[in-house]
């Protein structure tokens, strides 16, 4: 795969029923990316990968560098980041700023993927982090019924995210999804909410690709109903 | 790409939304696939493509077969078909018959993607071709209501067709697409009914990846709403 294009294994579908137990080796989606996010088998944490390091963020406020080779994805979203617009923005309301900043930036991108990372310190940033599942195909909505939030203040750190697009609702998550890391590599999750401090770096690329890997030989995903759960997607995941 | 991987080109909601005045050439798709369907410049009839070869199979019941240099499409599905299960049925009630069948064959396929090729004597085989837009972005409900239907008695040919699953609905066509041609190549079209002629070969391959490629700097692509009409899209393309 070439730069900025999409890579994902299994569908948001898939976990929303719980589909979790299994998957592949976090080794084989980086092939296909360095910047992305997704969880872990059973859904234990938010899975970060910035600059081809995967990170899992548990639900106890820890951050685990993890060795790809040895732990298994359920779902991931992944591209070769290279960003092909980069700007200095000021985002006092974080997501909505954010949002609307990329809206003016790629106007003709509303069809397409976006990659995004943000680099900032970040004067309130809150975030969440799922604890797992308490029994095998146990939903999305109901893991994250359990989540755990955090809110720090004055942390510096970098947002990876994409936005997808409307039509991809259900196998993926339509519109923004951005998960943090502090710069130390010591706290992050799927994020609620920000404001940043003063300026802040935005690298965007606008992808046209995406390559969707399902899951082969996997009993739970072959029996999911994956009945597309728009408000429950959007709930968990918005 | 491999064997038996989906390649798709544009989206079946920017067909019906209008976008078919631009696309990329065909031999670009065949790069990725010998076998599927899709449809040409400005909707004017269908595309069959088999064994590497591609056919348009226009309204008034010509048959060209295309060269693929010259030739664009604003919307293919493709595959390297390598069938997995070849098996002999009789399909008396075509496409019923047909969909029984690949249910009872891959029960655990119910969110991959099929592959489908048929290859029979029919005794009635009933297709439609579209002609193409009358104006710049007419969407595909309109194009389809002007289409042309043929029915034939005792013609051999080969049917070409996927299965998409429920989630990709407005990205594809969910569920079985199949498109005709005859044996002489003399004609053809997108199947609205067939019944067999005894027993027929039915090739099957279940598919797990799939690469989607976005209209890139397609103004009309860039501006179409990409609504999902479900109902419409099950009308014209069911």
């Amino acid at each position: 795969m070439a730069a900025n294009e999409v890579y994902q294994y299994s569908l948001i579908s898939a976990l929303m029923d719980g589909v979790a137990s299994s998957g592949i080796p976090i080794s084989q989606v980086l092939r296909h990316g360095d910047h992305g996010l997704g969880t872990f088998q059973n859904m234990v944490g938010e899975m970060i990968v910035l600059d081809g390091e995967v990170y899992q963020m548990k639900a106890d406020g820890s951050v685990v560098h993890v060795d790809p080779e040895t732990t298994i994805t359920p779902f991931a979203t992944v591209t070769k980041f290279s960003p092909a617009t980069t700007v200095r923005a000021t985002l006092q309301d974080g997501k909505k700023d954010l949002q609307a900043l990329l809206d003016n930036l790629h106007p003709e991108a509303t069809n397409h993927f976006l990659a995004i990372r943000l680099d900032a310190r970040f004067k309130r940033i809150e975030f969440r982090t799922a604890g797992g599942q308490c029994r095998p195909r146990e939903g999305m909505v109901d893991v994250c019924s359990r989540q755990t939030t955090h809110t720090f203040e004055g942390e510096r750190g970098t947002v990876v995210g994409f936005r997808c697009p409307g039509y991809v609702m259900g196998i993926n998550v339509a519109g923004d999804h951005l998960h943090f890391i502090s710069e130390d590599r010591e706290r992050g999750g799927h994020i609620l909410g920000f404001e940043t401090e003063g300026e802040v770096e935005v690298g965007v690329a606008v992808m046209s690709k995406f390559h969707l890997d399902l899951p082969e030989g996997d009993k739970e995903f072959d029996e999911a109903k994956l009945v597309k759960d728009e408000e429950g997607i959007k709930a968990v995941e918005g």
